[in-house]
Order: structure tokens, then sequence, then C-alpha cells
């Protein structure tokens, strides 16, 4: 039987797992907003980042407690800094999906997007949802070895960044000023949004290995 | 005579003091950069940022033993990890001088920022130095009630932010798309770093109180 102390510790990881679903869903939610000009969905990311900041504030108050209750070490004491930064990251994350939503509430009944960046803006928000779910995955399964792999994922997110603004940056380009800034904005929120991921896997390295994930992947 | 355990608590604050100072630096060499198209400014910038991840990890790593070594509660707990939060505020502050110092780097020999705009721009240099300075008294002094102020500090930078947007955003407006894909990433890292200074500050109420900046603002 585990004691309440581990169960302590096991919520923090349940809770660190239902944020990268809601980081996910709001990601996702945020693109349609943006690539749809949906405004019920911007308003779903815009309020719905509550939760994630609530989320947030438990797992920074259990942290808090249970440094002070007990006297962790060690691997106990790595799951609770890891998980301080963690959450930082994911809640994080949620606010760039409300960046994004914030962008397309602005444009609203127009798109933010437009027609010829509709294809890249798409694949950026399929990365930036599939470098959370990898995210949640490798910390409910504890895999150092796929961790390692998000970094390689978000060079995919850097590379359509780049290619974004190649073409904001071509001669073709006949948009205005508020497409420019609007394009400019997004392309850079879903790459920090990709970032942040990368940084929760990095973490989830740290917390296994007890090393920063350079020092681990040079060893394996 | 303070032991060992109460100087290296001590010693997180001079880290992050000096954490400070190496963050106002960097925002005022990037924003000379950026008006004057000073490449050796904006080298400065960006190969000095080291300095600031050092920092950030020195101050993680010992937190980090204080935990293990001791068994913190309360206030010295409270210490220990309102460090970690601040110390990875200003690293994050230093990454948005460097943002900044690439985009000069960029343009060089042309300056990114055309003429019409060099004052706003100087302002908000100008109230980011301000910010970082007054978190770094704020830390040293543990003065909560200062730390209050940052936030209305932080309204000028705001401000400042939507007068920059608004002149891309007017119709005189003739610059191009480089130069307002430049000038709107810009004033975006000013405004974060403006936020991470506040971020800070915020720390330290937390710190000194016990509460949250909004919990405790009620209540004087």
């Amino acid at each position: 039987m585990r004691d309440t102390y581990h169960e302590d510790l096991d919520a923090l990881s349940d809770r660190l797992i239902e944020m990268t679903r809601l980081a996910r869903h709001a990601i996702a939610r945020a693109t349609t907003a943006l690539l749809d000009a949906d405004l019920a969905a911007a308003q779903e990311v815009i309020s719905g980042d509550e939760e994630l900041n609530r989320l947030d504030e438990e797992i920074e108050q259990s942290a808090f407690d249970l440094m002070a209750r007990q006297q962790p070490v060690a691997k106990d004491l790595r799951t609770i800094i890891t998980a301080l930064h963690m959450a930082g990251d994911l809640e994080r994350m949620g606010d760039h999906a409300v960046h994004i939503a914030k962008i397309a509430r602005r444009r609203h009944p127009d798109s933010a997007i437009p027609t010829e960046l509709r294809s890249i803006v798409l694949e950026m928000g399929h990365q930036a949802e599939l470098l959370v779910i990898k995210a949640g995955e490798v910390v409910a399964d504890r895999d150092a070895e796929t961790a390692l792999e998000l970094d390689k994922d978000d060079d995919r997110m850097d590379r359509l960044r780049r290619k974004l603004l190649e073409r904001i940056l071509n001669e073709g380009w006949s948009h205005g000023v508020e497409a420019t800034m609007d394009v400019t904005l997004a392309g850079r929120f879903y790459e920090r949004f990709g970032d942040h991921a990368v940084h929760v896997a990095d973490n989830l390295v740290y917390l296994v290995t007890g090393k920063k994930p350079k020092d681990y992947e040079s060893e394996v």
C-alpha cells in the first residue's frame, strides 16, 4: 500500500498529465479559431486557460507542502522540483494558445491567416499538438529515451516557422501590415509552445536520470 | 555569526541581485544595438547571456542542495522556492535581450528601427532598465511595499507597446514587411522583459509576506 506521502507525489504527476491534456486541447482549439475565424473556439481557449492556471497553482502549493512536511531527498526531491518546472512550462503553453486565440478574436469575422499560409499554420498547429501529447506520454511513462526525441521533433516546428517567415518576406507577399504582424506573432507563439514542450521533456530526463539531457545523451 | 546554511541562503539572494545587474546591462546594450545598428553591442549581449544562464544553474543547484541537506520550512523554504522562480525569470529576461540583439545583428548595417519610432523604442528600453533595476532593489531590500509598484510601472511599458503598434498600423506606415516584423517582435520582447521583472517583484512579495501580491495588496 502506498502511503500518503507517495500518493501526494503521484498526484503531482497526475496533475501534470492533466495539464498536457488541457494544453493540447487549447492549442488545437486556438488553431481552429485562427484558421476558421471561429470566435466560439477563441473564447473557449481564453476562458479555459483558468483551469491550467489553477492546476499550476495546485502543483506549486502541493510541492511546497510536501517539502515542508517531509524531508524529500534524491529522486523524491527531483520529482517535486521538476514538477514545479513542468507545471510552469505547461501553464505558459496555455498562455501561448491564448495569445493565438486573441489574434483570431481581434480579426474576427476575418481570418488572420491568408489563404496561402493556411497549410503551414495547420502543420504548426498539428506539430504543437504532437509535441504536447508526446510530452504527456513521456511524463506518464517516465520514459527518458523517448523524451530525448522531442528536441528533434521540435526542429520540425522551427523549420515550419522559418518557412512561414520566408513566405512573408517573399516578393509576392501582398497582405498588408496587420496580416504581417499577426502571422509574425502567431508563428512565434507556436514556436514557443514547442520550446516549452521540449523543456517538459528535458525535465523528465532529469527526473529519471538525475542528469541534464545533454549529459545523459552523451552516455547512451 | 551566520552558519553555513544561512550563508548559503544569503548567497542565493546575492546571485539574484547579480542577475538583475546583468539583465539590466543586457537590455541596455540590446537597445543600443537596435537603435544604433551597433554590431559589437549586439554580439556582447548574445555572448554575455551565458553568464546569466550559468547563474541560473548555480541557483538551481544550490537550491537543490539546500533542500536535500536541510529541512527548510516556512520562510527558508519560501526563500529557496522564490529564488528558483526569480532566477528563471531573470534568465528569460536575458533571452529577450538576446532576441532583440539578434534583430539588430540581422539588420546590420541598417537599423531595424525606422527613424520615427526611435524615441518610443528608446523609452521602452529605458522602462525595461528601470523595471529590472527596481526588481533588484526590492530583492536586495526585501521591500514588499515597493515591489507592489512594479505592476503599475509595467503599465507604462504596455502603453508604449500599444503606441508602437498603433504607429505600425497607421496609414502613414511605409516601411515594408521586414521592418514590420522586426518592430512587432522587438515590441513584444520588451513587453515580455517587463512582465518577467513584475514576476520577480511578485515573488519577492510572496517571499516576505507569504501571500500572493493580490491577497497582500487587499490587506494593506
